[in-house]
């Protein structure tokens, strides 16, 4: 029984940087963010593929533990395409088809339903109103979103803010909802909606925490070579969310931590296209680079 | 005799941003460098002013114990005329009258030649060269620029690099500088030039410290108000090297500290209009927001 649900999706992406073009790859924010929990939790996820979903991208997340009971199989696959410019800050999207995501209807396993930690990652804030309904008794629930559902779906987006406990978007999305360039006016108005905490993502700036009374600032991973930084939103909040499940710990003093985390586990997802760079890593390895997080800070 | 040079502008600045409209007002970047500097040490300014420059706005860096022995009187004050968005991101220069400062070819009194701490501003690169010549033996030059000289005067701006220990930018200038996106890759290209350090400053986002084998990472204060940022730059650099006048501990460790100290001036800076704020603070609200930058960084 999973003690940490993921809602979100498995796409199949074709993406192209200035490092490379590749085309059908493994993506989805239920990707990456049930594999960066992976190291931390044995996540179970919830979502839709296609019929033409390669058999090897689902046995990379069941050899990590992950359950995919809750991932239903219809026709075709949800397929993304995106590019990068040289900056790397911003991906364009070239095409959407979304295929089965339109048919999309979470519907929780009978197991999942007592988990106690819940990732909504990013789908239509109504799925997410769906799957917050069908778990008994979580104790935290946290919450990505996009530019798409502020334009199109604000007011069912704010009815799930009212309903969570973390709310983590980027920068540009919060100044978006919250109609203000002051980043700590934005996550104000997001507390006042009911979250307990806000986290604002930065990319290469890092990320900031608020809660009611407090306020973390963590910074990002120098990173050299940023090959492909799709699914590093998705792999942050895995890995955050991932930390707080495996410790069951959710102080404000452990959110700081499971920042890092996910910083950290992020940080090397952007070093690769999909999820290759991932695979490659131990929780050696992101133990490690936690240290060099807090060494860049110490003052 | 001041330990601490200071090489830069006196200004009057016309600024508008969201919050008002001032005219005439004190700016100019060895005005808030030198009043941020002056919290930890004595600097002596390097500059120019015109006889119209008000003799209440030399008094309040007098006041301070900044020796302005080294302040040529020429005909008319330099001018500077800008505006912000809602963003506060940017300044949009709206007017420049130079005046004065085609004139300025500084010369350093006789007992600002021993100063072991130099800061040069912005101002040409080929003034901050002359400067530098004239200094007998400093411990540690820092440097400013800004993206006009990247553009109009690279040679000098890098041969002036190369003659310097500590180099302090922002990341659109370090981005422009070194031709790339990539703020680890610009500074380590800056690295190569010569300078021991290379400070990327990031407005809301922070700052960056690297030298040769280390990377610290501050987060910015987190601001509700930002009433105007001009000047922030200058108060940052101006407590930096204030910082480490008054320790004279030009260590990695220490240039730390500094950037904190630094960081928290500068946000003084930026919650009123020219000096305004500065004028209000002691030691001990630097050293309470200090404390909070540590605690808003602790994981």
């Amino acid at each position: 029984m999973p003690n940490l649900l993921i809602a979100g999706t498995l796409n199949l992406d074709d993406v192209e940087t200035p490092f490379g073009k590749v085309q059908g790859i493994m993506g989805g924010s239920a990707s990456f963010a049930s594999y960066a929990a992976s190291f931390f939790a044995k996540p179970g996820v919830v979502s839709v593929i296609g019929r033409d979903y390669p058999k090897e991208y689902l046995a990379l997340l069941e050899q990590r533990g992950i359950d995919l009971s809750g991932v239903e199989v219809r026709e075709k696959s949800f397929r993304w395409a995106g590019s990068y410019e040289y900056d790397m800050n911003e991906a364009k999207t070239l095409r959407t088809e979304l295929n089965c995501l339109t048919e999309f209807d979470p519907k929780l396993p009978k197991q999942y339903r007592d988990a106690t930690y819940v990732f909504l990652a990013n789908i239509d804030p109504e799925l997410q109103l769906k799957v917050v309904q069908q778990v008994r008794k979580p104790k935290l629930i946290v919450m990505d979103t996009m530019n798409f559902w502020i334009e199109h779906k604000k007011d069912a987006l704010l009815e799930a803010i009212k309903r969570i406990d973390v709310l983590v978007l980027n920068d540009g999305e919060a100044r978006q909802l919250f109609g203000t360039p002051n980043l700590v006016k934005a996550a104000q108005a997001a507390l006042k909606l009911g979250p307990k905490a806000v986290i604002i993502k930065k990319g290469e700036h890092g990320a900031l925490l608020f809660t009611d009374g407090t306020h973390f600032s963590a910074g990002a991973y120098p990173l050299e070579t940023i090959k492909d930084p799709t699914g590093c939103g998705d792999a942050f909040a895995g890995g955050f969310i991932g930390w707080l499940a495996k410790t069951d710990d959710i102080s404000e003093r452990n959110m700081r931590k499971a920042i890092i985390y996910g910083s950290a586990i992020a940080s090397f997802n952007a070093e690769d296209f999909s999820l290759n760079r991932l695979k490659q890593i131990t929780e050696k390895d992101i133990e490690k680079r936690f240290g060099e997080f807090k060494e860049m800070g110490e003052f």
